[in-house]
């Protein structure tokens, strides 16, 4: 076996996209690369204190730069993409939270429109120790703190979209993007559906940590520093992004209402099961009825974001996805050396 | 005055488009000018007959195919763009609907998804008799039939999206496209807040008519000859769009659920009230709750649309968008002569 | 023919009841019945000035007083229970709207919860010229005043429930209740399926005029003079409440989402067609696809209600539910003289 | 300090009760007081073979029978139940779960209505193995079997509604009820806002073991034999059932769509570390977006179920409802003696 090959990409402020679809490649890759990206947060770095008020400093709608795009070589609609984490390290000792007015679940917003004030905007800075691994709250109308595990992830992760689209890179769909998932972390693989040709990955939207739902509708936001494998499963759809983990599978929903999205992630992981387990899709129903767990990702954004995640260990034998996971993980072990 | 300039367009097979926003220019007219357009059905033309099924003549995603895009001169960001509809009629004699596997109100859906079977794929040719003004409903299961009155409308109509995004002509949103509503209908004036400049202006999706939420997914559709004026509201932005007629003011709201579309639209026409026509907020709210009308659009497409709708005799006086309708209805007068 | 038997009920202040099932019978009537009733508006009469809010001097449950219920001799669970309103004229010369905090389609509710401020708490009073037939809005804010056609309707018309509950006369399900639709309205047949043994009607909540979607949740309510016949169908059930005028056949449904309420209405309309007019389901979907209306009742209570109108002039021939709305037309006109 | 009291109840076929509410008191009992319950399945006992079809062996409404309910001395609407489950076991050595036709996430049902069939009816029986806390699924289209570990909970655990109501126990609702929860396990407290006097607290639905959103709508259901504790807090509101185990605060909140009992949840948890734990309401906003777990209850039910969890470990110091927990838990450390 060969060492694989390693590309490092840091974007200049101008390089960032805003959109999946829509925008020429960054670069060619092949199947198989590792890529060292570094991702500007979702601010595009501009709310650094608690008092740069996101609708001050920011410009919509450039908001939640992208690095990327990436042209795989090869990749044609009909195929699925295989991204496996590797790293995903803070690049900065601080990230960033806040209040938007009329942004998030607990406020009316845009979408859920009432005639109500909107709710204040305040801005926490969270203080990330890298080497502890701990993202530490401050309350800002009080004296209390808190350190809690840091958790790195990415909200957003996606190639560029079907039906001719390009979407803000704000949205989760069936492409990807903004799913806000916490199970976005390292060592997991995320499969997505070919598109168009040459896929077009691109990836953003750190977070040190986020709860399930991303109640505010904003992370502890964070500049990442992240090593990612790229690769490319020929004639295999996915209709909707998937997760593998060394431990579970999972499958994604994205629509509104949230039922809906819970709906479409549910029923893609009985027919995932169906399709590569050898199970009839009744069987599959009941097994996924009392194994599943059924994490949310976010309950804030354009569509909500629901999955459905099942222990391997609970299943018939088999591989996900021709065993791309396993041959990922081992390809990482030998990019770590 | 002057008459105004008139223009024709009927697009060849391969000058149609499938999006709003991304694709370039069809021509490039002067606010004022009267638009006579052809639009081709839905389905491009390919669904003639019951044994022409959609899954099997259809070319995803070439369906919904728009007259357009017209670049408005002096059209910005910030501005609202005026579509006054002088006349709508049936291109052919014939109508076509149909059931479409995995899509509409009374079936799963790709977003509604279940493990059930879907619907039968059947479909129905209304005969039109345009001079008569009506529409054949005959069932394809007996010999009952009957004759409905015709009442054409565009299921389409929309300029480019904000956010850097370009979508699916099957897509409603604040950029109008597929609303889907009954209301779209001769002698009306439709309003779209400017998102890019020139507004990039489309419509196609012609309807003989429409029952409230287009319960099967499929209207009775049709080839379309309209006419239309253009026109340009400098400075005067317009958040969803907003349709009025001689009698009516509406505002549009297109999300899921459907509540969230029923909030939208309502706050939209409580704030446009209350912004010109001088009524408190909250004078304007209770007075829509016991005047307004709230026809539902669709509830089969990405998004779900409905109306709130008021009567203008019900209003403390003022004109809406500075009069635009009043003078568009003049000018279709001199057009016609 | 005989005269139908005619009987009075005007409640005292403790004769009311304030949920569905639950409550014993005021009375036991005849099928054939005419009912002559008065009902108290839904703040119990409580709420006469502007200065009276309802968080001040109403005593929760105490809201929304029904009258009845009736005992319908020979009512079995599996038949159905016809109501033809005759007449409903206000019985005072003013109705009442107001915001209710926390309350309404335009602002987060206790199950819309966010952590916002609710709206104000203000209370119009409508001055109702029951000879003209109109009711008058008077701004709060300004002296802005309009007059509106009246056009009187019961808020609440229902049944005990089914599954051994009882429900507040706040909530519209299957067995009808708070409904809220401008189509209760004199001249309609309201259908309800039995679920216990003398059925149990009660009627209340009159509103003077209420817009489609009630949309600040509280239309013009009033007390009402309300003559109805009762009647029943054995033998044959109704799954959801129906309503036939002289022109439509209307089904209703009550649930969250929105777009559920919508899914049962219609399915209901499709079903209803496909059993008593011969048409095949299909057939049936595709027509109502194309006729009908879908006129939103509340978007504002604890179930959201929608419903499916078609008129009778597209449907093969036939009777509904074996021809009791002209039977009771007809002895509406008997009992008028 | 005395030993508590503990009183044994096993209801005859003849004793359960079907609803939250409108049933007569089972016992009375004294706060403090030690229950050990038997609680039949939720088919009531009657489907024990991979033949027994709920469509025909079940009495609806007669399923989810609850054993109940008890009178807690002294309990008044504005206290709060208290209820510690000491433990759960399983009472036979099986469990069954099935498909119903028009029930379940995967399927139209009788609220998300569609035209469609409805799936097949199937039985599967999960032998239990109680020693080794295994539950086994066996597939009834092949030949594959695995062991999953068992994990007891209620599906249903409730009081009597407010507002006059009595409701089915098939649903979740703010006085608890189906809620569906894997966290109601043995080691949990569970508060429940008492809406009548004597609370009337029933519990039943034990389920070997869920999978979160009980997606085919049935789970590993069984008959359990629990042992629980009673309290009273007094004086002290619970707007939504909550749930405390030794390591973490849970908020629940019951409605549909999904999202608003999302918003249930995260905004009564919210308001909950605002008023116990002296945090500033938008400080708990931005400490929960993090750290919050948001578990799926049911997507099935009448109402769907949502948590929002927290770590207590993340929290200022201070005692959820004045230390009810940990007394609960010394309690039943006695009991077990």
């Amino acid at each position: 076996m060969t060492d694989p090959v390693v590309r490092t990409f840091r974007p200049e402020p101008n390089d960032y996209v805003w959109t999946f679809g829509g925008a020429p490649p960054m670069a060619r890759v092949e199947p198989g690369t590792v890529l060292e990206l570094f991702t500007e947060d979702c601010f595009a770095g501009r709310v650094r204190g608690v008092d740069d008020l996101v609708s001050e400093v920011c410009d919509f709608p450039y908001v939640n730069p992208q690095t990327g795009p990436f042209w795989v070589e090869g990749a044609e609609p009909g195929d699925t993409l295989a991204v496996h984490f590797v790293s995903m390290r803070p690049a900065r000792d601080w990230a960033v939270s806040t209040t938007v007015p009329l942004f998030g679940a607990l406020t009316s917003t845009h979408l859920t429109a009432t005639l109500q004030d909107p709710l204040p905007e305040v801005v926490w800075i969270w203080q990330l120790d890298r080497d502890a691994g701990t993202a530490r709250f401050e309350a800002r109308f009080g004296d209390f703190h808190v350190d809690l595990p840091m958790s790195p992830m990415h909200g957003t992760v996606g190639v560029a979209p079907a039906n001719l689209e390009v979407r803000s890179s704000l949205v989760p769909d069936a492409h990807g993007g903004n799913l806000d998932t916490p199970e976005m972390r390292a060592g997991v693989t995320c499969y997505l559906g070919v598109n168009v040709e040459g896929a077009l990955l691109s990836i953003g939207d750190g977070h040190a940590r986020q709860g399930e739902g991303e109640t505010c509708g904003v992370a502890a936001e964070c500049a990442m520093d992240t090593v990612l494998i790229v690769d490319l499963i020929k004639a295999t759809p996915c209709p909707w992004p998937r997760i593998e983990s060394d431990t579970h599978l999972m499958s994604t929903g994205s629509t509104r209402p949230l039922e809906d999205a819970f709906r479409i992630a549910q029923t893609d992981l009985v027919q995932w099961l169906a399709a590569e387990r050898g199970l009839h899709v009744l069987d599959a129903y009941q097994l996924v009825s009392q194994a599943v767990e059924a994490p949310l990702a976010n309950v804030v954004d354009t569509n909500y974001t629901s999955l459905a995640k099942i222990d391997k260990r609970y299943l018939p034998g088999g591989d996900a996805m021709g065993g791309m996971h396993a041959r990922m993980v081992e390809t990482a072990r030998r990019f770590r050396g």
